[in-house]
């Protein structure tokens, strides 16, 4: 089988499974994700490491779970010696950037210890992290955080060369909005969400990183590429530019998705993120209408720009040698489930859409087709690596690589359960249970038939999916469910003890070392 | 509290509980550690994180569990990100070096990746791992191995100019016997084990390795230190210099410990552990007869040279500034339960010596007592922590500190079960129970009554401690004792999930984050 030489690997923040066209939803139609998915593979049970930014990107950059590579939150730096896509991509030649977020910190203190440096240029991959310098951008730019950083900003350079004034355009014309009375008005209140932002459109972050993008790409020449297109949208602020911002209203809404029956006698854990003032707003009459608009407009503009993207690929024959990606980080509650964000495990909020089109003849059979294997955030990187031909690192990658599915085999031995798991340490939640920093924890795990969430130190939840797809009646703490339950932790518990914590020696290593020990000398155990 | 200045951590490889006279070996008389325990806090329930070597020391050394520090065995690199006692210690000014073994090796390619040089005195002390250059030997150095390890070493030269000659003295005299036709007859050989080395008493390498504890403690005047003295012996190659090789004769041994009944229908994993050449021949007629003299001789030999060290603390004054620590990386199975070596988790390897002598007057209410807590090698670090002032570190060390117990004082939430796991993959064991070297998993876990093993992929071990003191019984596949093992697996899974993996972000700054959230700017779920 040929090599894939790049690899374009779109994410496009807190954008939830089923609000695109391919995914079924009936209103927001994204003709060129839909025509990516004709290409592809459309997988249609993905889920994240962990419903939140940082630790669900980790694990797509290094291919192992939230407690394996320990950034288990946004800002919780991701340890200095964990290997990321850079570190296996790199050493073939292929030049691997991200555009836009990543929501990685760079772990300062471990680099100090080494006496890393982090203005080398070494420094500078390993902070972003194993990407090469081009340009990241977090995407949350509020200015008392931007002054703290230094105030250096590209996008927002770059807007100022476009007209558009001010120590920081970023907030006050692509997060913003024009009151009546002339004021700004700020997306970061949600209220402001369904009017236009006071960018144009193609000055918007969207337009940005999708140039941005094309420049990279065109800029590599002929050098293999891994290009993370990370858009920062449709993640909030929710702000649209125009036309984006009005194109949806009320009759193309997907209905709520919430119950009276989950506000009785709720898990306490869950109670807590209800009780949060993300959940109530979200809950309250209103909001969805207002944030709705510019959520789905944001969408529907990412898909704009990539019909663009993807065109141009064709056109320049890049297509042909260029396996493409498309997938989230997590969803969105959007009021479902009396939620606002993410960060449980319902599958508004852990279920991501993936898609991915292999251009080889190889992977013709499943063109356009839907796979509902049960796979994992962590299996990009393995798929990466057997795409691209560099060796695998099963002693430290804990995914499986999609390649086989992307031909239309599913392995005999595929997984039957999906893992996500949470550190919710830094929520006002954790202050409601009662728990400290250490203890607020909670992992999940999926079958074809339940979901099952165990909270450390707390009661657990538990769905049956076949009998109630939108989880509305946990059966955590039914008498009638305690044989499902105990199955489901015995699993959970060999999930658990399968993570790959040896990362220092491969497979290979461990069974070379067995016959070396016959010449070392060393004698175990021998009489004479 | 005042603080300790000085800390003498003395190791001794391979060490049994019940091998030292103040543990009630009725015939292997201990003197001097008995006064250690007279005058110190002796822990009756102490035990390692791991059975074997290299992974039970890096616990000592970073004060974590073996699949959260990741050097799982004793030729698995330590990460380079992990912190040990030097990074905790060095700040404070205070010296930290290892006299004698440390079995680790060192991460070359993570500091490759991270650009770090080996021969750099920071990569020097991230190589050893964490302890300032002094006298590291990890005490295994036959012949093929030290060539293929450059040659050097320096207790080997120290032996050349005592005037034993040749390529590897420590091979050819250390750690070998004068046959009865002239003939050098190895120590890697058991039936050997009683004959008397070919060095003299003062030039063994118990004897070297006190005289350079001595020597470190001399050289650093009034400089605060943590000195290691990790001593190679009891650990194979058994062989004692004279007389210590012939002091003990079966009368004196402890009976062995084994019943047929372990061998019929035994857990698949023992069994394949009880089939490894050393548990067999430790299983034959003849075998205990012959080691045990040696085994035992060994200790003797250490009580002696740690008196001569004790006296000399006494007699300079530095006995009031330091806190002595006395233990053991494992214990040795001696032909117990038809096993030999260790590795799992019956108490004769699992369960180890721990005697702590803090000078202070808040410890003098607990002199020469006895402590039953459940302990755990992890906790040696918080221990050292907390008695040189160093800042606690919650958030990656997995221990607790002593100095509770210390003061007489039993915290009420003081852990009611140990815990402690292996990584089998390297042992014949795992492959005639035929899993992949990333499945050779197991987790013990002791309760006050109940003993449960875990067993990755097969049955588990269940030991009634009560009614079975000598763990005769499995009961891991009992009908009657289901409940049992269901309650002893939650607990397992509870303490897998408490595992310090957020190791780049302390307790209090994850604290800090949610206060620092409302300047960033950045609001979430606000409606205006």
């Amino acid at each position: 089988m040929s090599m894939i030489k790049n690899i374009l690997f779109i994410m496009a923040d807190q954008l939830r499974w089923d609000y695109l066209s391919c995914y079924g939803h009936p209103h927001l139609h994204t003709p060129n994700i839909d025509k990516l998915a004709a290409r592809g593979v459309r997988f249609d049970r993905a889920y994240v490491q962990s419903p939140v930014c940082g630790p669900s990107r980790a694990s797509c950059y290094t291919g192992r779970t939230v407690f394996s590579h320990g950034a288990t939150w946004n800002r919780v730096p991701l340890p200095v010696g964990e290997l990321t896509l850079g570190d296996y991509l790199r050493p073939l030649g292929v030049r691997t950037a991200v555009v836009g977020k990543t929501h990685m910190v760079p772990d300062r203190e471990g680099m100090a210890r080494l006496g890393l440096n982090p203005t080398t240029e070494l420094g500078m991959i390993i902070s972003q992290p194993g990407f090469d310098p081009y340009e990241r951008d977090d995407g949350l730019h509020p200015t008392p955080l931007l002054r703290n950083k230094g105030g250096m900003l590209r996008y927002n350079d770059w807007l100022r060369e476009q007209g558009y004034e001010g120590e920081n355009p970023w907030n006050d014309y692509a997060n913003a909005a024009d009151g009546p009375d002339g004021e700004i008005l700020s997306g970061w209140h949600l209220k402001n969400s369904n009017l236009p932002a006071r960018v144009k459109e193609e000055h918007s972050e969207t337009a940005y990183m999708t140039l941005r993008a094309r420049e990279f790409i065109e800029d590599s020449g002929d050098t293999p590429w891994l290009c993370h297109l990370s858009y920062i949208k449709p993640h909030w602020p929710y702000m649209a530019p125009a036309p984006y911002h009005d194109m949806y209203g009320p009759e193309t809404f997907l209905p709520v998705v919430r119950s009276e029956k989950e506000r009785e006698d709720p898990n306490p854990v869950f109670d807590a993120f209800m009780k949060m003032e993300v959940s109530e707003v979200f809950s309250a009459q209103g909001t969805r209408e207002t944030v709705l608009p510019a959520y789905m407009g944001l969408i529907k503009q990412i898909d704009d720009h990539l019909g663009r993207l993807f065109d141009w690929l064709e056109e320049t024959g890049k297509a042909d040698e260029t396996m493409i990606v498309l997938t989230s980080d997590h969803g969105d509650y959007l009021g479902d489930h009396w939620m606002g964000e993410k960060e449980l495990f319902h599958e508004q909020s852990v279920r991501v859409p993936l898609i991915i089109c292999d251009p080889r003849a190889e992977a013709d059979a499943t063109r356009g087709t839907a796979c509902d294997a049960l796979v994992e955030a962590i299996d990009l990187v393995p798929t990466f690596l057997e795409a691209t031909g560099a060796p695998p690192a099963d002693h430290r990658l804990e995914g499986r690589s999609l390649m086989p599915l992307l031909r239309g085999e599913v392995p005999q031995d595929w997984r039957d359960a999906v893992f996500s798991e949470i550190d919710y340490a830094f929520y006002a939640a954790r202050e409601t249970v009662g728990v400290g920093p250490s203890d607020a924890r909670a992992y999940m795990l999926r079958t074809e038939r339940w979901k099952y969430i165990h909270f450390r130190g707390f009661a657990p939840q538990l769905f049956d999916l076949e009998q109630d797809p939108d989880e509305f009646s946990d059966l955590g703490r039914h008498p009638d469910y305690e044989t499902v339950r105990q199955e489901m932790h015995a699993r959970l518990l060999d999930r658990l003890t399968a993570r790959k914590n040896r990362v220092t020696m491969t497979d290979e290593g461990v069974r070379a070392l067995r016959r070396d020990e016959d010449t070392s000398g060393i004698m175990i155990g021998k009489w004479g």
